[in-house]
């Protein structure tokens, strides 16, 4: 079979009302990335060759996102909506001289799958008009129902409210998502009308005609989890879940141990190695790579950091955009790391703050140290040598540079450069007065 | 129909030995509040004229907790237990006078909605001398069984063990909660006898003898989840998390998005705005305010705390009692906030602890910094003027005052005023040991 | 009934490929302690007298780990795999001269419990040559299949390829767990061929033989959960699940509250009192005690480390190995504590590292206190008296000792001594330079 060549059509014109929300429902994230841009992810897999996006006239952000995502995406706008035909005739224009298979996706629907999306096109291949992407839902409740032919290709889409109670019964239900054979949808989709009750152009009637056509309608079955349409909170908290599930087995099966899946997110993005793990409580933002056999603990939040081979992190680790772990290298507990290179078997191991800094291999920084990068204007670096040792408690005043081998004495402030191998100390001297507490705290006990 | 007078009687006499525990079994918590003040609140809705509580003498702190709540509650004493029906004779007393619907509520069931509580009592007002509430479990297994008449009231509670194989057929259940008429409750509690193999008095017997009275009984259904008993640890658990997954819910429909539902905890009392984002792992305690567009990122710990619009705290920020972020206002991680108010635009970033302080608009507090504000007898308050800068890893030791835009350098100690727009520094010299590390580093390794 | 001596064999020579690591599969770790760890722990309740473990020859450290948990433990290497049955023969000589039953487990099996392993050698004990024990897993699909007696004893255990569509329906299956009567087993065990597609030796085999002889053959059933075999780390994540959820109920029954138990991971030895309270998300690694009324707030993660009575830490608290905290002693938010006594009712609110280190009782160290125990090479003590005050922010570079009652002033650098009652501070003076911010920030807006 030659590959047909594939176009798509992506609704997002919908208002989301439900979401009560002031951002446009299909920009709320899924794994940290909007949904329309899964579904544009899920379509440019088939390295599709047009691609179009319609979208409301109260949200045009969204269309410049969905550029932003995928240049060759054209966008049409729907304004006022009426109905799903009425959305893929205003993307019509953007097909012209196209022909193939064009898959009509929803950008509330994230979950689907390029695979999926494989097979609805190849059924247009194989001669379909239209192919429907059916699912099996626990409750087929309002959902219109898939009635198949004897031979399994898809007789009609009967809609809940006119089913009688024989097509009730039947549990395979229409998702919305299709394929459909562009030159059939440019000569037929003007027929669809909108002779209904909300008078508006419903797509699911171009299975009709197709058939009045003398043509053949095709079905292809996904998992309920593939097809869930996003309307509310409640049901973006659901994709997240299937989302998050998904990752988690991903990874799993590619090598790393999860100590407690359900409680690891993921971004859309996220590479873990081999034997990489993965501790309790941790929350991957965009932008994370983990290599073989590193780990990170319990309760660590990781976004936009590398962590090389061996390094770990955590527990209670923040690794901010542009924190880059060197093989062995280790971050503990309640240190946060943003701009930063941590070399090869450096450790950092708490209480600490490094932002915009290098880290040479082997350097130890103590409890407590502080980069002190910022100095309301503009953030300045800090450089500490190979295997420099930075006394508990220190700040370190960027711009700063500590020399190879250098020592900084605990407690110190740190505002020059120092020389590899010297000692730096800025230290007052320590002074005793004596039985002072004895005083004070007598002199409190009378004031109760 | 108008609305008839409620008085409630909850039960609160048991020993609840199964918690193990040295806490009377109802003021274990659900959402941060003990089990018998969610009943007590539940009921507060449908605003009581009477009401009493009837405890057992191993926990007078019981009845001076539910008094503490609602000061009309009557407290009555039932010891030694000798079954429901005993308990609720204590506390007829208190009903003297009163006409109109009786509740029965059980402390340790106290998921009841007001709504339930509600439909309960209306089937007292249209003429019902009891009106029970059913369930239907899971597994009905020992519940009593609710036998209905052919018009749907309640003909009989048949206990598990005294039931026909058709009885036990029956799935739904009695949970004990009940709207009982008051004047019939006044003239026919005391004809409940305790002739059986436990020598108690069952106020399931109510409905014979009203039936017997040829009175209509009937039967309200609820969902297993509100009727749930807390017995041990084990069902405390199950009831949190019924009690959680109601407040997620609510809260995602009014419109505030949860990265996991499941892995954020509410207080009773936690009130969130609309497009609040909250990330995953954040606890809130109770007293918690979050305005509209806020944003708790994951593993934040909040009590007592209000943030206002756009501010955001976390990840890893605990906001304790008392904490007040304002508009546009950012707490980091590893941040501890307690007693103060953050100002607007005000930025709190990392590793610091704010305590009894104000903190200026627009002002930038370095990290590392500690308000010192305790000296072993008072607590001492830190003012931040607006826009001033605090360098890091700086020690503010209160009472202090920095000025409107002054800055602090970086490691200072700050025992003084400072004026507006000043720099203050407390630092000593910074001094270098020529090669100091290199001869430790060989005097040490000679050690080895 | 005379308790029948008992010897096991633990099969652990798989590669485990599907779990894509280069640890040995039953070196993965279930609560914080390795698979086979976990089924020598569960034997070991048993009394033994005699153990082997047969390993592959790619893994000689688990035969070596084996033996340090159990010194009696023979190890046995089977190389190459050439099934079950053959993996038995191995260890068959260490076995010599011992009459009894002889368990068969598998390393990768860990949930197994001593009171499904009594129940089986109990079946020896009173005359079976051979007892399976059996599960009705949710999906039978390739297990073989138990095929009972009219009497209910084992009759055959059918491959799901060999069945009949009866036998198919037959839910209870075979896990390959056994107890053997070992004269038997020495006497018959060579009789199994590798005539079969694999060419290896199927221990399963064992069963007709024993009915062949006129011999009984028992089956005892266990849940599905405590059979489950992990070839994956999806399998390894549900086999912690089942772990956890164990551990959970368990603590919960003993008295303890878990906010939310799905929330809070347990190592296999963790040791929790009565009355204990326990937020969510907390992580415990092995070697915790935690005693009567303590509690741990949320975000805490705690290993090594014994809480005492009525003491508390957390939320974000992080105990290391070697913290003790003494009764009524308090640890708060991002405070490490290891390798550390906390006196009796001393208080560690905040952001402090207290490493190699005695607090007395009624101590109270301020906000951003760490305790400077490394100089690079070796770690030095920190010793603080009975009711001190360390001010906030400050180093104590050990060694060191604070004499009972004194207080250090914040943001000091102690490296001396300090006598009991004195007060010591190490401070640079506070300097202000006029208008310096004012001009710094009108220069830096010009840069601009």
């Amino acid at each position: 079979m030659t590959e047909t060549p594939i176009a798509a059509i992506i609704l997002a014109a919908g208002h989301g009302t439900r979401m009560k929300s002031s951002l446009p429902k299909v920009m709320h994230e899924i794994g940290g990335r909007a949904m329309i841009a899964h579904v544009i992810d899920a379509t440019d897999e088939l390295k599709p060759v047009r691609m179009g996006v319609v979208i409301g006239d109260h949200a045009p952000q969204v269309g410049e996102f969905a550029k932003s995502i995928d240049k060759k995406i054209d966008v049409a706008v729907q304004a006022p909506p009426q109905g799903t035909g009425h959305a893929v005739m205003q993307a019509l224009p953007s097909l012209k001289g196209f022909s193939g298979a064009v898959l009509i996706l929803y950008a509330d629907t994230p979950l689907v799958t390029p695979e999926t999306l494989r097979a609805l096109a190849d059924e247009v291949s194989k001669g379909a008009a239209v192919a429907v992407l059916g699912f099996s839902p626990f409750e087929p409740g309002a959902y219109g129902r898939l009635k198949l032919d004897a031979d399994g290709a898809l007789a009609a889409i009967v809609e809940a409210k006119d089913a009688s109670p024989e097509e009730l019964d039947i549990t395979l239900c229409n998702s919305g998502v299709m394929a459909i054979d562009a030159a059939f949808l440019q000569a037929r989709l003007k027929d669809i009308d909108n002779k209904n009750a909300k008078g508006e152009y419903y797509l699911t009637d171009i299975v009709a005609i197709a058939r009045a056509d003398g043509k053949t309608c095709a079905v292809i079955e996904a998992d309920e989890d593939e097809v869930l349409g996003v309307n509310s909170r409640v049901e973006l908290a659901e994709a997240e879940a299937v989302f998050q599930d998904r990752m988690r087995v991903a990874a799993m099966e590619n090598g790393a141990t999860l100590a407690d899946p359900s409680t690891v997110y993921f971004s859309w993005d996220t590479t873990l190695g081999k034997d990489v793990l993965i501790g309790q409580h941790v929350v991957f933002g965009p932008g994370v790579t983990i290599a073989d056999n590193a780990e990170i603990k319990p309760f660590s939040h990781v976004e936009g950091a590398s962590v090389a081979a061996h390094a770990s992190a955590g527990p209670f680790a923040r690794l901010r955009p542009g924190a880059e772990l060197k093989t062995g290298s280790k971050v503990g507990n309640f240190v946060e790391i943003k701009k930063a290179v941590i070399g090869d078997g450096a450790k950092v191991s708490h209480l600490t703050y490094i932002g915009d800094a290098e880290v040479g291999a082997e350097a130890n920084i103590g409890a407590g140290t502080i980069t002190c990068n910022y100095d309301g204007y503009a953030k300045h670096k800090t450089v500490i040598g190979k295997g420099a040792f930075i006394g508990s408690n220190s700040a370190l005043v960027a711009p700063v540079t500590i020399g190879d081998g250098a020592y900084v004495g605990s407690g110190s402030v740190i505002t020059k450069n120092i020389e590899p191998d010297d000692l730096a100390v800025s230290r007052a001297k320590q002074t005793a007065i004596k039985g002072w507490a004895a005083r004070f705290r007598k002199s409190q006990e009378k004031k109760k």
